[in-house]
């Protein structure tokens, strides 16, 4: 046996760990200094989603001693919020923090990198991403091109199906129907005969109450309460099936992120992946609380009907069967993706679901027994 | 306007960048060497739990250009699996990971930081943990006298509710059921007339061959498949109401913490949540197989049905009541985590929820559908 090894195998005594973490004398080692800006799709007013970005420039601060800074802009700065994939393309920023599916109109795949309809929720998402070959899938045949590293950077949760003037109780009731709603979604539910609007986030309030638009989506009760929307539509209805665990992205330019060390490098996957779960824990934190703050205001909950939903999702395999047969990037995550989903759908069933459908409720049950 | 700020501002052009992302001449500047020894309470053999610890100690060496080592033992290497606890107390090891119900011996409020009976899902443990408060408050009421240092560090996601020879199709058979299953969920389904045993996992395979036991749960399809369970019981139970989200807990010693430079609890804070998030994204991209693959081999899979439940979960709120009557550090928890759980489940109960209720089983439905 090495004499080191016995050592180290044998140190199990009260002052071993004393023995092991004493700090070596310093060794003198370069901590390069890096300044990056980070162009961010969204306003300050999206606290949650704009401080993700924070949460990891601050992160990655903390931990190089503020020798790597990363300085943040809100949506429109420096660049326009749905130029922030380009920003970062041509290294206008070092880096960008988007949702996706904003650049569906450069091909629909970009969908898979954030939410698809009847797609992934937050944890399969992250599994997909993390273990099941996501990343470096959509890094090959979307981002690569665009000389971009990709990082799953945050997840607001499954969204709210939004707001609508009137009640939807049949598909009859899409028909005709002006919704904002984003660009995945709204080509599915035009089949529908659903009329999808694209207004900047700061004038749908007044569309919706001028009547110019029925119905629009946003976020969930904590985004969509301040907002306003309550004020000027009276249902809320869930859930949106088109977003059940949305993620947003860091983009990095390829030239920056050759330009940094090992050490660096691993420090921002590390803040990214940190970021990652800690936004979706503020979601969940946040969202009950205002959803009661909206009931109490006179909202009115509403789910989409099975027969809605079963119309959306037959649209939603027309819209994928078209995409597959036309857009080789869409069939090449495609294919990929949906098996993946496929058996995550069939294993949540099982211990997860079974649980939230049992425990959500028990309380409520265990309540009315008691009563008879 | 001040002229750095003009020029931060105007540079958003091509060459913008580059010029801000050159590193600056290397600064000599001291990065501390430092070696821990961290404790597992699982074996190698375990490879998503134990391999969380490995994950996370390869962030921190990758972040650090090899001076912060942090080395892995398995359960019993260095310090007996239920001890990790007190070994990073006392300084015998640096920093462990663990299932914090492992110490329910010593009060049953450890639950909380792992898992209790009709608990979080992993998202609402993360939620609690991250911005609910919790860590703070576990570290306040229960860490803080073992002079440890807390942060989640993994998570299984539901698990399935075991093994068992014969089908359980009321609360009748509950009762004199010879289960190997854990402290919390034992303490409850005693009330039942369950007889929990205590087992080591590698005496718990030849128990249940020979009938000394009648039952079993251990984790999910992908660890139990590895176990052969499926050889010697042919019924295979979900939900595991008692475990909806178990978390492992990086403890740390304050000690060793405190000495640290704030660069390196930085790294290690960002590496522990990394491994969080991935851990549950490991677990999910593994079972699907892993059930797929046990039924295939026979196994049958069964729901427990909603009588069963909901004994249980009347014994479960028993419990807790007369927990907070007597047990103060349960009480201090049980108080906050009961009105978070709470919210959560209201609010996962809209988009969440129906989302899942419904896309989990539409494909099916609509080969139903079209069969028709």
């Amino acid at each position: 046996m090495n004499r080191r090894k016995f050592l180290t195998s044998a140190g199990v005594g009260a002052g071993a760990a004393a023995a092991t973490s004493f700090a070596a004398p310093a060794i003198a080692q370069s901590q390069p200094q890096v300044r990056w800006r980070l162009a961010s799709s969204f306003p300050q007013a999206l606290d949650t989603i704009y401080g993700t970005a924070e949460m990891m420039a601050q992160r990655v601060s903390d931990a190089t001693n503020g020798n790597f800074d990363i300085r943040v802009f809100a949506g429109g700065e420096i660049v326009p919020p749905f130029e922030v994939l380009d920003a970062t393309s041509e290294g206008t920023v070092e880096c960008g923090h988007s949702a996706s599916y904003y650049y569906v109109g450069k091909n629909l795949a970009f969908g898979f990198d954030c939410a698809a309809p009847f797609g992934l929720t937050t944890r399969q998402q992250n599994a997909w991403m993390y273990e099941g070959g996501g990343i470096e899938l959509v890094r090959e045949v979307l981002f690569d091109e665009y000389n971009i590293i990709n990082f799953p950077m945050g997840n607001t949760g499954a969204q709210m199906g939004g707001w609508f003037r009137n009640e939807i109780n049949s598909v009859e009731d899409i028909d005709g129907l002006k919704m904002r709603i984003s660009g995945f979604a709204g080509a599915v539910m035009e089949k529908l005969g659903l009329v999808p609007q694209q207004i900047p986030g700061g004038d749908v309030y007044p569309a919706l109450e001028r009547g110019t638009i029925d119905a629009t989506e946003w976020v969930g009760p904590y985004d969509d309460e301040k907002l306003g929307f309550h004020q000027v539509a009276e249902y809320y209805y869930y859930p949106g099936w088109w977003e059940a665990g949305p993620q947003l992205t860091l983009y990095i330019n390829k030239d920056a992120w050759n330009e940094l060390t090992p050490e660096y490098q691993s420090i921002v996957q590390a803040a990214a992946a940190e970021a990652n779960i800690r936004m979706t824990a503020r979601y969940d934190t946040l969202n009950p609380v205002a959803l009661r703050s909206l009931i109490s205001k006179g909202t009115k909950l509403r789910g989409f009907n099975r027969e809605i939903l079963m119309a959306c999702y037959k649209a939603t395999e027309e819209l994928y069967e078209e995409q597959v047969e036309t857009n080789d990037k869409f069939r090449a995550i495609y294919e990929e993706w949906r098996k993946f989903r496929d058996e995550q759908y069939l294993w949540f069933r099982v211990a997860e679901n079974s649980f939230d459908n049992f425990a959500f409720t028990a309380d409520a049950r265990l309540e009315q027994q008691e009563d008879n």
